[in-house]
């Protein structure tokens, strides 16, 4: 019933649904809306608009409910703060409204976990075991900095082995601190750990805590007190913009989860894989949502698979003055969830068609003329300037300050992209070595190392795993 | 309900169904056929004999519903003719009665997203992923003909990435025009592709058409074009029996699926390689339907895994003068899914009795003395003569101008097996290169390359992937 | 109902049904038995220690109906023995109640069906794919050995290929001989074979019998007249205890498989992973249960795995004078299925504690400073003397007479700890070829090799797969 109701209120007549929708396709027609059942447990595959647009009720659904919450909390107890904490990887609903809502977000910290459930090869989950992937806390913090409007709180962090990964090893000695220095490098305000005491009973009984089961001070214990010590005798800094910004977008994660057109496509992963990119140039990364209105502080911007660009980002596209890289799947689809005519990515200021996509079989790569490959998709694209080709002759890189990216690149071929695209824009990069990681945070420069040895770079040497900070 | 009664035509009595059942086994004997339930959601295994007879049930209520569609359209448009595209490896319902109801039967050949879910090893769908392998639109099309009497359509044709598949890539350059003109070849009298125009909105919209969504020609569309223009130069043609005949009987693709015995037999897959083996020898091959009457056509006739030889069936054979290879699992159940005593395959031409069987697990093949081995399955079987046999001493292969395989061969032995007996039946053969295959219709000898590159062959160049044909 | 009925009756009061259960943990406190539902279908993961009891409901319910069924049988039938078969790794229920009520117990020894479904690597299933694994069966004779209170059974015996399975190959000639003769040596009074004559029709038409579906002989009817002759030659022997005795209990499985915390971690798993060390060892095994109250007989005692270990068992422990080696996760639990405090293993004569646990993800294994690893699961533990530790320097195996083992084995660590417990303990081991096993029957040893060739050992020739028995 609530359904139909956002239905009638979001299209006013059953007419406009059926055109949205394209429900002359298949005889889905509509005559009311009643008529509307949920999309589901169909003969065969359901509306993919109607799917998509299920996803946007339900999460407008979470967006009321917590600004219910929130009426209710700020009317009987004025002057306190509200903030709820939100979890890794999670993308059922927007969090962006909700940062909007809350006075800041903060959100649950569990690098191990999410290391193991991440989609890496089996050589990498072996390799980041005991101390999580190097991207993957960080990509949240930056992602929660970007949902809070610059202030977040790591409000559950792993002290040590969790319950509910498929294993739940105990991290290396010293994660707990690099951990948590990582929260502060990247601008959280406070980092509190999952729990205090190991309960010994009901479900969490394997989850551990600061404290043991017999309250004796677990390694965590200590790791926590050491950073307390450290962080006593550091001034507060103020956060500053990075010089890169990614668009990272909810709705396009529903939307490549509709139709994925390609078993192993997937939002995050792509994300994931451009902001590791970045990283891996030694960069810091500010993360933006779709409507970002103003690009005015960054010189590179990125926007890889954002289905449906917003107005006010494409807006703010042409008025930027830096280099900003689209594709794949970048616009690829209309606010209906159909293939725009013309075709994508249909951008005023960029000369570039998609004539078709196709997505790639494991083990089927797409050589790039320069080095690496597409892997998982690509597209055939026309436009100019090219400025990388496949193998095979089709464009792999058009355009000039605004450019489209028509595939979905190796670590290789995006290190190559991105490189260039950072000379281009006027930033200096830095390959790290395997393990390190930089972040800049006000004054500060954070050295990172996720490695189990020393790391020597750029005349630090940084120990492993463990982390070094320095005025810039 | 319908069940129940479908049982009462087919039995008479309970005491009859119990008999054929074997329902005295576990105490499942049935008082009336009111007791009887649908053969599923039972505490342990249902009776298989059960579960086949409700498989049968259902292709009967499909045969009767497309009979009754006929009936009505043949009433109300006289003289029109009446098809319906049925699809490739689809085995839920028996296909032959409806190629009778059916003036000529059609069929959807989407090679690549076949090919995908084919189970090949892995090398193999990497090296087929953008052409498709060269056997799969073949049999489907050399079925079909069969199902049709010699006529078929090709109602649906990909001409570019779909949108089912796991993954959905853009086939080779040329293949659009390849598999039309292989079509043809095997006797197809229209192709037609499935779709004109991309539809840019709903399920379907990522389904390539002849033109793209803003109605621009695709690739395809030129392929096409120029297929047409090739064939205006053509002569009509009539269809000629192949030297080498295959039963496909969907009734023991119902048996297998009942009762595997080993987790990776299945009928189709077994079909295909026997089909694959002979076309790797050069050869064309009509597909025939389990009550063939007539062999006198044919060289050799092969009859893999035929659950239950048809009298028809036997009676052809015994006055076959040609060589027939049955086996593996050929003739190993009785009509009511039963053992036969005595004992399998029970020819009263052939000196062979199978004693028992064993499926294979992965990687525990049995070798053959003269090469090549037995992988999934392997019978132990006594007889005479014996022509092959096993690594381990037991007979692999018995019989004279009627043969029985005690064994699944890999694809070197079925090589060696299937050239013995083209030689014994007076067949050239004619082994193919990797990606070649040749298939002649009536005056015309058709050479298909699926692969990359040109393949000189017989004094041939084919482009690769392309087709060359010549009058034989 | 019953379940709620099962609660009050151990519980008594809600409020110590919420202390046992810690529902205090996620608001899950009762306040009456009413509210009690079954443990499933809840929002996140039920209470494990309610998913216990249910467990333990279970058992206690399979108990019941076993006492009520013997009860009326030696009412009606006065002086006749009561026996019922078990199968193979089965957990779902405590065995050693139903061996009290039984007057002996039997079991339904499949050794190939067994071996493909234990999760052996694929090597392992290979190499052992006609044969079975030399362990397979023996485990259960031993552990069915002792639920019989030294009487058993082999009611069903596998005669050749079975029906179940993922795939049922033919078994090796020979093996229904080896493992005949191999369940007498493991004290079976009685080897019954299943079936008789291999029914024609109905679910097991291809599970194989003595005699054929045509009632011929099949092989194994062979087989077993031969060790009907050999047998009759044999005189009785008394059993005599093994020198080396391990604790198998139902109540451990079920507490692991409610919560693994690492995927892969399985009772039964490490318990045959113990059995088959001992094995490899030459050494002949009792297998006790968990309230086992008299050790003397042993000079060697294991109980990996016991969650908790009952008073009983403490009790004998304390006053056993050879050598026991506990651990991993033993005694890990409180009976109400909570982290006891003060911390694991708290036995009074151990020093020794398991402050933390991890379990250990594929490919990520713990090298030991003397050599091989511990796989899938290991403990922070402290304690003395320190008898092991592992290259990064933590406690690997802990104590005196009493030891306690602070991780999973491989097979290579497992063989040095356990040749080291035999040394102390004065148990001459005799380390075997592969697929080699040696049993003690009272004055007889029987020398039985699984391997396809002869294997000489200790003077002896044994043939391929075969056996070989002398008087010791």
């Amino acid at each position: 019933t609530a359904f139909r109701r956002w239905l009638r209120h979001t299209y006013q007549t059953p007419e406009q649904l059926n055109e949205a929708w394209g429900n002359v396709f298949w005889s889905m027609e509509l005559r009311s809306f009643d008529e509307v059942s949920l999309p589901h447990l169909t003969v065969t595959e359901a509306n993919p608009a109607a799917r998509l647009d299920f996803r946007r009720f339900q999460s407008s659904q979470v967006a009321a409910y917590d600004q219910m919450q929130c009426d209710i909390i700020r009317a009987h107890s004025p002057g306190r703060f509200v903030t709820h904490n939100m979890m890794g990887f999670f993308t059922k609903y927007d969090h962006w409204p909700l940062g909007e809502n809350l006075d800041f977000v903060s959100w649950d910290s569990y690098p191990l976990g999410f290391t193991e459930q991440f989609p890496f090869s089996h050589d990498e989950h072996v390799r980041w075991a005991l101390t999580a992937h190097p991207d993957i806390a960080p990509f949240n913090h930056d992602l929660y900095r970007g949902v809070g409007e610059g202030r977040f709180w790591v409000m559950e962090q792993q002290p040590g082995p969790v319950n509910w990964a498929p294993w739940n090893p105990i991290p290396k000695p010293g994660m707990v601190r690099l951990w948590t220095w990582e929260a502060f490098a990247h601008g959280a305000e406070v980092v509190s750990y999952f729990r205090w005491r190991q309960a010994p009973f009901a479900q969490e009984q394997q989850h551990a805590g600061l404290l043991r089961p017999d309250s004796v001070a677990a390694p965590a214990y200590d790791e926590a007190a050491e950073v307390a010590r450290e962080l006593s005798a550091m001034p507060d800094v103020e956060a500053t913009p990075a010089p890169v910004a990614m668009v990272f977008d909810y709705a396009s994660a529903w939307a490549w989860a509709t139709q994925p057109q390609g078993r192993d496509f997937d939002y995050f992963r792509l994300c994931f894989a451009f902001y590791r990119g970045l990283r891996r140039l030694g960069l810091s990364v500010d993360i933006l949502p779709p409507d970002a209105a103003d690009l005015s502080a960054y010189k590179l911007v990125l926007a890889p698979g954002v289905a449906t660009l917003s107005d006010p980002f494409k807006t703010a596209l042409l008025a930027h003055k830096g280099i900003a890289v689209l594709g794949p799947r970048t616009n690829a689809k209309t606010a209906d969830f159909a293939i725009p005519v013309p075709l994508p990515p249909a951008m005023p200021s960029l000369d570039c068609t998609v004539m078709r996509v196709e997505s790639l079989p494991p083990d089927v790569p797409v050589p790039l003329t320069k080095g690496g490959n597409f892997l998982h998709w690509r597209e055939k694209a026309e436009g100019a300037p090219v400025r990388e080709t496949t193998a095979d002759g089709w464009p792999a890189l058009i355009g000039d300050r605004l450019r489209y990216l028509a595939g979905w690149p190796d670590e290789a071929a995006l290190a190559r992209i991105l490189t260039d695209a950072c000379t281009d824009a006027g930033i200096t990069t830095d390959t790290m070595p395997e393990g390190l990681r930089c972040r800049d945070a006000g004054p500060w420069r954070f050295w990172i190392n996720y490695a189990a040895h020393p790391v020597t770079h750029a005349g630090h040497t940084v120990p492993g795993p463990g982390v070094l900070w320095e005025q810039r």
